[in-house]
């Protein structure tokens, strides 16, 4: 078995993005776990969320955990807008800083495609999986390329974004970064000029991620923090703040356009997913909030929904809690038991 | 029966607040309907919640409404920070604007208390009620003046801030206001240089006050607006706009200290209330949360709790609704029935 690899980079060349510029040299980081078997028929993709990266995935791999290297050969791929593949915050000009293209998850997708057919020769997944961000990308797979993916997992997420995350984009990532002086259309010249407004973006999302319930139980307390305070300082805050103001906003926006049937028809497009499909979603979710994670599976003609309670709502997916640990390595070790 | 009056000031003179400092010529602003009869019995005391006035109230005054003028006198008091009473707007060098005093609920019940008995020479209040921050002014009166509380209600409320509240009062009210560039440690020349973090004040309170499901069953369009971001921008930013920013600050900051046990025993405090008191929780109120609000009424020798469902949560008492409006009135109307 080989070691996993670091993270390498795809060169996409002079990359059309949906919205209609051209990145020029455009770049898709990934990294890898395990090695594709000789039929291909092993390759595991899983892509990240908001904010997260590669890396943010790997405690789920390794020997005895859910996605075993010694069986699977397991692609994280990142995000254009996450720090590693193109993105605001290594692209140079024209199209550096506060000036970087919207990109669609269509376009990670298309890269991701990419990389797999030209680098791998991999003719079909065995599994597309993700969360939040991840399961859109997941959505986009299996409408987009129906043949090639076998079996897919939506966590915690959905085809689109709904109405109130649109919202929850706009309020809580994007506008406070863009109202911080520091921010200067994206034009900073250090990232931590815009720590005031990355610090109120932990902070909207300690208001609005851990399930209802949450702080009137202290279930800060368990996972090892003295206060509210404490804990918004030393884990929302801490989040957010080493984090790229620019690729944050890049990511906000593609989230909130994301939908794989283009502006039509919604439910015809996850009509023509053939993957078996599984869709989880977890109570308190408001993110994603599973009434409307099980209308999205009856679209689709072979998807089971599971609706998981007594976890962390949309939190769950950080894995905070024991609990929340123990269903999440559940729900992935399932997706690979035949 | 008298018209309603106009607003009309009670001179407090030079009143200590509990912070420790004195405000000159200190001023209660407030509205009555009525007139108190001869036994002056038939007060009605309804204090405002946060960002509202006594106007706010009037809609449940009048003839065939909730409270008939005709048979009581009903007291609209205004809060401290609120814009009529002693406010950052109002107040001149050096409590001036971002220089006002922290002011809390017990000031405001105080400054009530002594208009009632030194103007009016009422000993006993029919009821006081209120929601939101008009239910904090409600539980400090009903422990702090004990013996002249005869009937109090809550709705929507609580006797102080749940640690979410808290998240929410520094997250969507304060935070957006305090990094406006405009700000200007609240020593701008006109509210209005403020107006992008008001609007973004408003952003936060439409994420966060409608019930889940809202946007997701679209229920703006059956309150007259076209889209999502129609009903934030003429429903939120309009509500928050014409708002003097440091007094919006000195309300949050007011909410967010309010205890009637003054940092004691919470139980205990509310074990001393001789009220018949009623407590009404909604569905999906995550400011207030029902289960919380329960255990509110189980420390309350004379307590009634209901949770009333299919409603808006934190938003019913706004009475946008037909059903909400309908529920707000059923509850003021059975307040008054004996």
């Amino acid at each position: 078995m080989p070691e996993p690899t670091s993270i390498e980079i795809f060169e996409l060349g002079d990359f059309q993005l949906s919205t209609g510029f051209t990145l020029n040299n455009a770049k898709l980081a990934y990294r890898t776990h395990g090695s594709l078997n000789e039929a291909k028929d092993n390759a595991v993709l899983f892509p990240h969320f908001l904010a997260g990266s590669p890396d943010s995935l790997e405690m789920y791999i390794g020997e005895g955990r859910p996605f075993d290297p010694r069986k699977y050969f397991i692609i994280l791929p990142g995000l254009f807008g996450g720090g590693l593949s193109s993105s605001p915050s290594n692209t140079s000009i024209p199209f550096n800083q506060g000036n970087f293209p919207d990109t669609h998850i269509a376009d990670d997708v298309i890269a991701q495609h990419r990389l797999l057919t030209e680098k791998f020769g991999i003719q079909q997944l065995k599994l597309v999986l993700g969360w939040s961000v991840g399961a859109l990308q997941t959505y986009e797979w299996a409408v987009r390329f129906p043949d090639m993916v076998k079996r897919a997992a939506s966590i915690a997420g959905a085809p689109k974004p709904s109405p109130w995350t649109v919202l929850w984009l706009r309020t809580v990532i994007e506008e406070p970064i863009i109202a911080d002086p520091g921010w200067n259309n994206g034009f900073y010249t250090d990232p931590q000029a815009v720590q005031a407004g990355l610090r109120r973006v932990g902070h909207g999302a300690a208001m609005t991620l851990p399930q209802v319930g949450f702080y009137r139980d202290e279930l800060w307390r368990s996972i090892g923090f003295s206060s509210v305070d404490d804990f918004v300082a030393r884990f929302w805050e801490a989040f957010w703040l080493p984090l790229d103001p620019n690729n944050l906003v890049a990511q906000a926006r593609k989230t909130r356009t994301a939908d794989p049937s283009g502006g039509g028809d919604i439910a015809e497009a996850l009509g023509r997913i053939k993957a078996e499909m599984f869709v989880y979603a977890f109570t308190g979710d408001r993110m994603f909030q599973p009434e409307e994670c099980k209308v999205d599976s009856q679209r689709i003609p072979n998807a089971k929904f599971e609706e998981i309670g007594g976890v962390s709502g949309h939190l769950t997916t950080f894995g905070l809690t024991e609990k929340d640990r123990q269903v999440m390595d559940e729900i992935l070790t399932k997706l690979l038991t035949d």
